[in-house]
């Protein structure tokens, strides 16, 4: 396999999904008159809330865990993540017969914590900083020799998150656009790289909380912007950008709108009330964005018709969920 | 068209599909290993509450309003209903250009309220009894000359409602017994006409409220019973059987399974937190009966081994779903 200038392709993201389909969901996509009207566009929503383990994460966990050597993986793999990349990886590692290995922050919302239990993956807790966290991964590293498996930063994360493009432009060819919330950046670089070598004149819109918006930050400077902290309701979008996903995000992403945590809620209770589906809050940011004023009142995206908006994920702990959208009144 | 001894046979719902099918959405199917395993069968949801108007309904409604004649259709059509139907009528009504009646219970939920209104149905009220809504009714037909479609028992409903068997047989032909809602049956006889149509040797299975068991009442005494009162949170299922349905649900339906109100409620939970998906009360029983010990322990079912369930709606009010998951802890 040749690689060009980042560390996944069309080739590669063609060939995680020839090792995964057999493995992942073949995600639904869900369409609303109602959101139609108010959106003003036509929305195609990419349901990976439906995905194996409730989250898109399950993709690229799969592709890295069955691209290890019989050799590699029975060490088990080990990794740290907010919630759906361990959950993912803790499935895919089942899958495959090892074990996985957990790094978690002692704030991880129950049911993701829950989800990476019911598949066997063996939890360890740190406090909720990154030196915590490294310290904690560092000691089981070198416990158990499990390959660790980043959660973002990674081609072979990439290669599995960028086949949600494939199916996506096959089950709405028409889609111009495409939403993505975007975090570590494995995502969006993944869909990025291969919806543009599906059909270059697509256009990709990141969404990021305003509470966290390194990604955004980065763009504007043209650098790896990190964060000293990050305050956002939105779990599954307070990790940086690394140095495999910074440069397609850099050059591919077409631009990344910022929205309020009171936007996400609106969009997560639309999920609800209108989709009839399950809506964690990373994965609404992609409807908080299409709605906003920022993108409704920017004539850079007005030409944008046909919009495909990836739920990311639907691990949400209902408790939580009521709060969110009782606070929102 | 010949029609056989029930009021609505397969070629009516074939041209009730052709009929319908532009305008109606082709709801997907939803699987989890998660909930395989609970039930130890295979599971196919037919996620009916992401129909447009939230429900199966709209199917039946449709067929109805584009059945009628361009000078029966000027005038109107009528209906009084807890909610589904209604929403589903005036949508209809709405798609053919004509005005839609709704007599309605006052105690109806609030977001099936704002469905009827969302698509312009003209909401009047009764008191909740039937002699009420009757009289209301009665009121409105003389001053509109408006058609009545009703909510279940009517050959052209069960047409329209019969189209999910076609959809689900095609989407999972593996399916060899299909789990459905029972209340005025217009659902369940039109699922049964069809789908055993397609395959005689398929199982029909009804699912009902203990608290509103008269279907089941019905099937043990071989006759219509109707129930002075019905006391079950799913307030979709507190309608009863009439003269075109009880004889499709006496000779079709195969078994009723009556359940408590807490198994619907934690079927609820199931759907959201595993499926991820947003269920009214009504749309759970179907998973609350194949979970249900009366099944589980029943020899009669063993040999059900691809269950096709059919969520019905998802019309349900966030406040309304969190007090009953609270109550269920």
């Amino acid at each position: 396999m040749t690689m060009g200038k980042y560390a996944a392709d069309i080739s590669s993201i063609k060939e995680a999904h020839a090792r995964i389909k057999s493995l992942i969901r073949k995600t639904p996509v869900l369409s609303s008159n109602s959101l139609n009207d108010i959106s003003r566009r036509k929305l195609y929503f990419k349901c990976e809330n439906f995905q194996k383990s409730g989250a898109f994460k399950f993709r690229g966990a799969c592709n890295a865990v069955f691209s290890l050597t019989d050799e590699d993986a029975s060490k088990g793999v080990i990794t740290h993540s907010s919630g759906n990349h361990a959950a993912a990886l803790a499935l895919a590692a089942k899958l495959r017969g090892i074990p996985a290995y957990v790094v978690t922050p002692k704030n991880v919302p129950i049911c993701k914590l829950e989800n990476v239990k019911r598949y066997d993956g063996k939890v360890n807790f740190s406090e909720a900083n990154i030196r915590s966290r490294d310290e904690v991964a560092y000691i089981l590293r070198q416990e158990t020799g499990a390959i660790f498996i980043p959660s973002s930063n990674d081609g072979r994360i990439l290669s599995g998150q960028g086949t949600i493009s494939l199916e996506l432009l096959e089950q709405a060819p028409q889609i111009d656009t495409l939403v993505v919330p975007i975090s570590g950046g494995g995502m969006a670089s993944g869909v990025a790289l291969a919806a543009k070598a599906i059909n270059p004149s697509i256009r990709i819109l990141a969404a990021e909380p305003k509470g966290a918006d390194d990604a955004a930050q980065s763009k504007a400077a043209g650098r790896i912007i990190t964060l000293p902290e990050v305050n956002t309701i939105a779990d599954g979008l307070r990790a940086c950008l690394g140095n495999f996903t910074w440069p397609v995000v850099r050059d591919l992403v077409d631009d990344i709108i910022t929205v309020e945590d009171s936007e996400i809620v609106k969009a997560m209770k639309l999920c609800f009330e209108i989709l009839k589906i399950v809506v964690e809050p990373s994965g609404a940011i992609g409807l908080a964005a299409v709605l906003s004023k920022t993108f409704q009142k920017n004539d850079a995206w007005k030409d944008s018709k046909h919009i495909g908006i990836v739920i990311s994920g639907g691990n949400v702990d209902m408790a939580v969920l009521w709060n969110y959208l009782n606070k929102s009144k």
